[in-house]
């Protein structure tokens, strides 16, 4: 509970569950270029008195224009960011530098509270076990999993995977990861040795934001494997090659977002809370 | 390994599934309507000539034509069964009157193989997941699930969804059902108390086959609750009266066979080797 | 909450515990040839008295004196029996033939209650882990352990190591029993590959009141494995063979009453208000 | 397998399984000051000759002798230092500065190596079950269990004690490590709030290694909470304040060493092999 008036910039379903659960609480809230178009100026007359702007995660997909899928207009970033007050506090998703030319108070990336991150990897992972349940012929239960990295999404999506009976096996670089990872039950690899084991697996999945799978590793593997990247763009994984040589994969982006819009909208309200009160 | 001749009648992906898996084995097999169709008379040829014949689960889904959703053509079971010679173990899946009047040496009802029930079940549950992250727009973590019996579906279940942190509460008839479920973590009602304690979940999923969400039980669940039915039709749930009302249902029937096809030819297979062996 | 007047009547710790909890609920309850021994005769005399007369678990060990542990005087079960009066409602624990004489308004053995024998299942398993830690010099993590059954506490066990990353073996005759072990995460072999698989484990775990262990199959196991019988007496381990072998064993018995007697109590408590509510 | 020859310095059972694994691998070891004294001047002669010196985890208790608790003698660590060869790799446990003098070619403190901290952390998690299970009344399951600290050990015996169906609190300063907590299925509070909570837990375990429960903390807590300290000495409990209290407490040191020697000497055993390729 508190003082501020909040008002919505874009975004998708998770600013919508925003929005709707500021309203449950009777906190001053507003949105623009969130569920439907009014008259433009009207709508960014609205910037210059909010107290509380919220843009959403992403802000922008390609830099210039407001992440805005629900309605049809593209909205300019510049106009938004000039009508900002000295007195508001801006929340933004991500790190684009267009916002540091703003007037506001104080500009914070809600993507940097690493309580959201951790659970936002929970919400991957459990949207991952509905990615290889949908795209499978087969149980979770007693297949070869293969996990390349072993960070935040790799842990808990190794406990998930263990906890269905699958047989988990890990690759990770470090010695300290992959002793973490074998305590939670999983087999463990180096790198050195991924290659060679590649056509043992029904499922792989990478978290690695680097070139993992390539060529020479695409060709060990089996046809009937489903590969999931979840590592963000450009993922791991040689898209095209694998393309060619039919495997199938699926890159797996902004999972909680699609997935559970709801719980991640709390996740976003609880990071502002954190950084308002 | 076995010298019998098998010969797959009709079915969906599972059979095809299983088609090829014994064809890997080196496994004389041949089908008929299941992928294409060939000359009719030629096909139910072939029927008298086999040692052991395949019906798919279900055989029928309407009591006189075979269960065969991969082809156009509807083929009268009457003039498979009256192919039949006396030689021939005949599997079928489900207890249908009408294999009774075949001169088959054996009839076996796949279904009522416990194990296959039973890792079915399995199936059942992980399938039960992905519905789940599918059609809500929050995490099943740290939601309050309720499921209502505790048959090998519930118990599973109940595993899967404690280990992937959600509070369960397990509404059963018989104190050592209970006790079973409060044992593996779960909270439990008995049906006394059910209907009072409907508007504090957010996922209600019924195994029990039985007319469980009357009128009554459904006027007390929240609008944003998603309620599964997983027993067979015609299910535990008054879909009428819960469109009627508003509430989100799903009746998900035969998920082993939709969700992990060559899982559940896996299991039929073992069935048929336990029985042939 | 009752009106009754409650009589405990010897007992070890379990009924101690007991004896605080009615204490603190404030009914009515007196013991006697529990904590202390006063005049024999004053003591008798409150039998003719109790509405509700609690015997330990067991009611006696030799089958004629009641089991009193924590006193020094041997009681004759006889002196006890006949002082119960016709409306009284006898507990007792075990299937003894020696209270059919009573005449008692109604005898009521506590081990029957499913509920019971479920959560006691649960205790002791908890406890057979203190005594596999207690008494092996490796981690239960990374130990390949045998469970012989998988009955009640076989199947909570195997739960357990598995959660504390055990690599379990279930041996159980029934197909259905192996295939539920198999879906809890545990390897499963059938009785007639248990001789050959006996020098793979360090820990080796009976729950099958037969003999399974004969000097033929004990000759199989190497010399560091621990052994622990859950079988009540005589258990299913030649023992004096194990013992002339030079193997380590371990026949663990009443393990709730000694690991958990104030939990073991409530367990009681519970099967007694169940009947008298 | 290499040729280095090793010589084992003193040491409890550890020690003694190392020695026994390496024999078994036909490694040359040998042993001084572990099993049983023979001639002093003799002993220490082997020590110039040795390519490998393996001292013990500690290598001291008091800052000038040799931690060997199994023979009767006292050795001084300046005896054994100053006739360490230029040739030769010193292993210590431990970081004394007192073998800084030493002309060894190497000196590596095998407590430094993380792996093993990691694997040691899961052995004392396990053996801290023993510890309760064996000084409880009660089960595990169902109780209310405080861990006070989440670092290496708090998260997996927090693990542990969730399969066990214990209702865990964490108490942990920072954020991120209570989300993580959160994210295991455990209640989170922070240090703020847990004096006020003290009255609710059963059982309450420290792994802090600061002062956390003083008089003012312990009064708060129930005079039937079996409290358990895992922080190395002086521990984070006032205990002269508890003992007064009439609270029970347990200062729980080196539990690999004392519950699972065999598995730590591998951890050992892999530290030092890890060094030496």
């Amino acid at each position: 509970m508190n003082d501020y008036s909040y008002l919505l910039v874009g975004g998708d379903t998770r600013q919508k569950h925003l929005y709707k659960s500021l309203l449950n609480k009777n906190i001053k809230v507003d949105s623009i270029f969130l569920f439907d178009e009014n008259n433009l100026s009207e709508d960014l007359e609205k910037i210059s008195n909010a107290n509380v702007i919220i843009l959403p995660i992403p802000s922008t997909a390609d830099g210039t224009t407001l992440f805005a899928p629900l309605i049809e207009s593209k909205i300019e970033l510049a106009a938004i960011i000039e009508r900002i007050s000295k007195n508001t506090i801006l929340f933004i998703g991500g790190d684009n530098n267009i916002f540091i030319t703003s007037k506001a108070k104080k500009v914070i990336n809600v993507l940097s509270d690493e309580v959201m991150t951790l659970k936002n990897a929970m919400a991957t992972a459990e949207a991952t076990l509905a990615i290889i349940i949908d795209n499978t012929e087969h149980t979770i239960f007693g297949s070869n999993i293969l996990i390349t990295g072993y960070g935040r999404i790799g842990k808990i999506l190794t406990d998930y995977l263990i906890a269905l009976k699958a047989n988990v096996t890990v690759c990770a670089r470090s010695k300290i990861a992959r002793t973490s990872a074998e305590l939670s039950g999983a087999n463990t690899i180096g790198f050195d040795r991924l290659k060679d084991s590649l056509n043992k697996y029904k499922i792989i999945i990478n978290t690695v934001p680097m070139l993992i799978f390539k060529q020479e590793e695409l060709k060990n593997i089996k046809s009937d494997t489903l590969i999931i990247d979840l590592a963000s763009k450009p993922g791991g994984i040689d898209f095209n090659a694998a393309k060619y040589m039919g495997l199938k994969t699926i890159h797996a982006l902004s999972l909680p977002g699609k997935y559970s819009p709801q719980t991640a909208a709390e996740f976003i309200e609880n990071a502002i809370n954190n950084t308002l009160i």
